[in-house]
């Protein structure tokens, strides 16, 4: 490929769209599933176990930031949604909204990324579609995933398996997400090397399916912890009660949100999971997450409690305040 | 919900986004798969057959156009893709990227069509999600659908089932598609009342399955008939040769190309098949095709030769001209 930016003629169905698929989507992404001259593919998948089915929208602003980009993040996003329902990601599908004048160079990088991480985790990107939209009616780029997975026959993490007196666990600090791209906006004046999360939570998922104490797992993306809590109170009737203290926040997430007023509680992560658990398996999910690199800040943060359905946020200093359910948005484009 | 236009609270994971997505998206797309608070779920499929996986994405301007809006089109395209392939399509996950602004009500428009193009194939939507994109950075919607489906064991329509001496079907008249949209535009103060073929091929390609003979199938929208034929020359190294006045064209389309010196083989069809037969098939195949009302123009339109590997237009005149490869679009944005 010649040119160095994305036209028109790269969306039209001609000779410029299969080079463009040919040379940047299938080079990076090969793989024997992936046939960019099919109009549908066959999955090679075993048949027990259930399959399971999710999807996502990515639209990242700023495209690249320190610990991923829009494309590391679309591959993530998508395998930790089926990863928290227990399953194994296998297959996912890519849509890609190209803006005109897009830089192939980054084109190249962010498609580099989707490969690297869907290598990490064995995860094959079997379909794809790109369709480029004029100069103005686009953000450089959006992504969408859809994701394949199996989950074993007997695992069902569960909004209904919830019960009064389990605990509340969380994988590692929340917030790291949020605050990396905001800081990576440069818009405030602040500045800082904070790294997202944004990373694959398959081992730490894996790694507690076979707990029968396993209730539920989510992970907390777009408005964060408390959103989670808040589906969690809603779905169960139940209250979430969480300790304040307990809840894992870096510093410099913690530093941010002070200076401009943001709840850490509501700020993405993108590599992290919450999960249900019953009381006398929370110690073992627990150790279980430890041994990992990406576990090893995971902390019991909270209790199910068959109280008032809220979100109450439990203070050091033995006060309690209620999180309430996120209406306006602190850091919008965050995935 | 009282708001009549989305707003960036829309997606941002909190209260807005879960009444978008309660009363817009889910009460129309209701089913029992879909479950709006899940992370994935699971498919219940039956495990005989191969699993086909597919995806596309959607950024017709205008959204909506006579015989369909990028709501149906984003459910007929993707499923089309599974049909041509030889699959039932079963389900669908769908993204939609919402431009701040836009009008609720056209939103519940394009929604309610694809409950219906879904529900009149029984194909569910699985999944979904939806991202809201800043004023100015987006074209009021785009969508993508990813489609599951099954597909009979021992069916397999293929490029390298082609042979010299097969014959090449269309189902229906080309170029609706591409010129009831761009008349949509009102861009050259041309208007007429052609509507686009945009609807489903599954009875079409459902009609076809047990006959040996079928060798391939798509489904001809980008670029339409001659980059359908520009990819069968291309895999196969066979010779398409097409004989014009067999291709069935309607007036209007004929006028307008005409006028505008567009070339009615290259533009986009959303309801139209192309089928590789055997030729001693071939009759069956079309006489089956006609007695549907989307077939009732189908036609004979050219044959595979073991001769140079060219797309070959032959003339009422005895005359020949090679169909070249398409390079400059002549109507960008039209799925």
């Amino acid at each position: 490929m010649q040119d160095k930016q994305i036209s028109l003629a790269h969306g039209n169905g001609g000779r410029f769209m299969r080079e463009l698929i040919e040379e940047i989507f299938a080079r990076h992404l090969a793989n024997p599933e992936l046939d960019v001259h099919a109009d549908a593919v066959a999955l090679p998948l075993e048949r027990d176990g259930d399959l399971l089915f999710t999807t996502d929208g990515f639209t990242v602003q700023p495209l690249e930031f320190p610990g991923g980009n829009i494309g590391s993040l679309a591959v993530h996003g998508t395998c930790n949604d089926l990863a928290v329902a227990g399953a194994l990601p296998r297959y996912l599908s890519l849509n890609a909204f190209i803006e005109e004048g897009f830089e192939i160079e980054q084109l190249e990088r962010i498609v580099r990324s989707i490969a690297a991480a869907a290598n990490a985790i064995d995860v094959r990107i079997a379909a794809g579609d790109t369709k480029v939209v004029r100069r103005g009616e686009g953000g450089g780029i959006y992504l969408a995933t859809t994701g394949v997975g199996l989950r074993p026959a007997g695992v069902r993490p569960a909004l209904d398996r919830i019960q009064a007196g389990d605990r509340v666990l969380v994988s590692g600090p929340v917030g790291d997400h949020g605050i990396a791209v905001m800081l990576a906006r440069e818009q405030f004046g602040l500045h800082g090397d904070l790294r997202s999360d944004a990373g694959s939570v398959l081992r730490l998922t894996q790694s507690l399916l076979d707990l029968p104490g396993l209730h539920f797992m989510r992970d907390p993306t777009r408005g964060g912890l408390a959103t989670v809590a808040h589906e969690i109170c809603r779905a169960t009737g139940l209250q979430v009660r969480l300790n304040d203290s307990a809840i894992p926040v870096r510093d410099q997430v913690r530093s941010v949100c002070e200076i401009l007023g943001y709840d850490p509680h509501y700020l993405a992560c993108e590599g992290r999971v919450v999960a249900i658990v019953s009381p006398d398996q929370a110690e073992t999910a627990l150790e279980r997450w430890r041994g990992f690199d990406e576990g090893c800040d995971a902390a019991l943060i909270g209790t199910l409690l068959a109280e008032d359905a809220h979100v109450i946020l439990q203070t050091e200093l033995g006060g309690a305040r209620i999180l309430e359910e996120l209406e306006d948005d602190p850091l919008p484009r965050i995935c």
